[in-house]
């Protein structure tokens, strides 16, 4: 996606850690007229996956994947980094660790919310090294559930991820691939 | 908002420690098509409030607010709950105790993403005790922007937030007031 590179080569900072902040339009603020783009995107990219349901993980997922629901019509769900005391029931439980933070956690979901028959679309602001979206499959798959595809708004494709979960058969679509960051300077990919 | 009140008479659970559960639409899947109708009803309520920017707090405030800044046309921010590695330079912070979970925390944004000239129209998921609006406000306050308002989807009013907010001349629009659970029954108030 064009605007996407363009959107990061306006407003993305790198800071130590080969992260890429992107807070002023994705995962802190939000620029609402943006994400409308790239929530049509992601529906134009997935119209045919035949998704019941999107599927990403707390906090910074949430507003593309609620975007992103909102423009396919199909409800989101987010699985919980803690369970908390409104999550009740049985849950689902699988393990990430986060590159970002550097820290191991549980995401959590209610059993009820994710069927063997959802066809679940996966969606998060990022996708590195990938440990979120195998969290994720592993809750569609203590679902019995199926996964038709991933989303991720920006791959580090140099962190391993996306190749592995392609590798894998998923399908992948990121809306903006960096391969490598030179310096100061992004630079993308494309498949 | 009459549906509101009707789709929490339908799929809200009373837990112990009057937590209602509305994680079937709202704070873990999210119903889109319902939220939709959430976010126009934001927007009409605050059409003229000349709103520059939503605030909300993570992580379950991020998908109404989102729904509410693409139904406004305005960036949506949301207070992150920890500082992380990726909210760099100067931040605002405020304390806030949560209810739900039983913890105090801190509440950071970046200081760049509010601005004194911001106009600010606080959004959340849940209104009780007040304590989350009440960090938004010590951003708001902190950054020297102005508040104009604030909108939860569900207020718990018997906690007493709401009527806070309302004495300290806050216009507050809750898109249902819930007066009291009595057993496993909902009852709501219109003031």
């Amino acid at each position: 996606m064009k605007a996407m590179e363009e959107k990061i080569l306006r407003e993305g900072q790198i800071l130590p850690g080969e992260i890429l902040k992107v807070g002023s339009f994705l995962n802190q603020q939000i620029d609402t007229e943006f994400l409308r783009e790239m929530a049509e995107e992601i529906a134009t990219l997935f119209k045919d996956c035949g998704a019941t349901k999107i599927l990403t993980v707390e906090a910074s997922g949430i507003a593309i994947a609620t975007a992103a629901g909102l423009a396919m019509n199909i409800p989101v769900l987010f699985a919980k980094k803690h369970k908390t005391s409104n999550v009740d029931g049985e849950i689902l439980s699988a393990p990430v660790h986060s590159y970002t933070h550097g820290t191991d956690y549980n995401i959590v979901v209610s059993k009820s919310y994710l069927s063997p028959g959802d066809k679940v679309l996966m969606v998060d602001d990022f996708l590195a090294s990938g440990n979120a979206f195998m969290g994720l499959l592993g809750l569609i798959n203590g679902a019995g559930a199926t996964c038709v595809g991933a989303c991720a708004a920006i791959e580090k494709r140099f962190q391993g991820g996306g190749d592995m979960l392609r590798k894998m058969g998923i399908r992948l679509e990121s809306l903006a691939i960096i391969s490598a960051f030179e310096g100061n300077s992004v630079v993308f990919d494309s498949i």
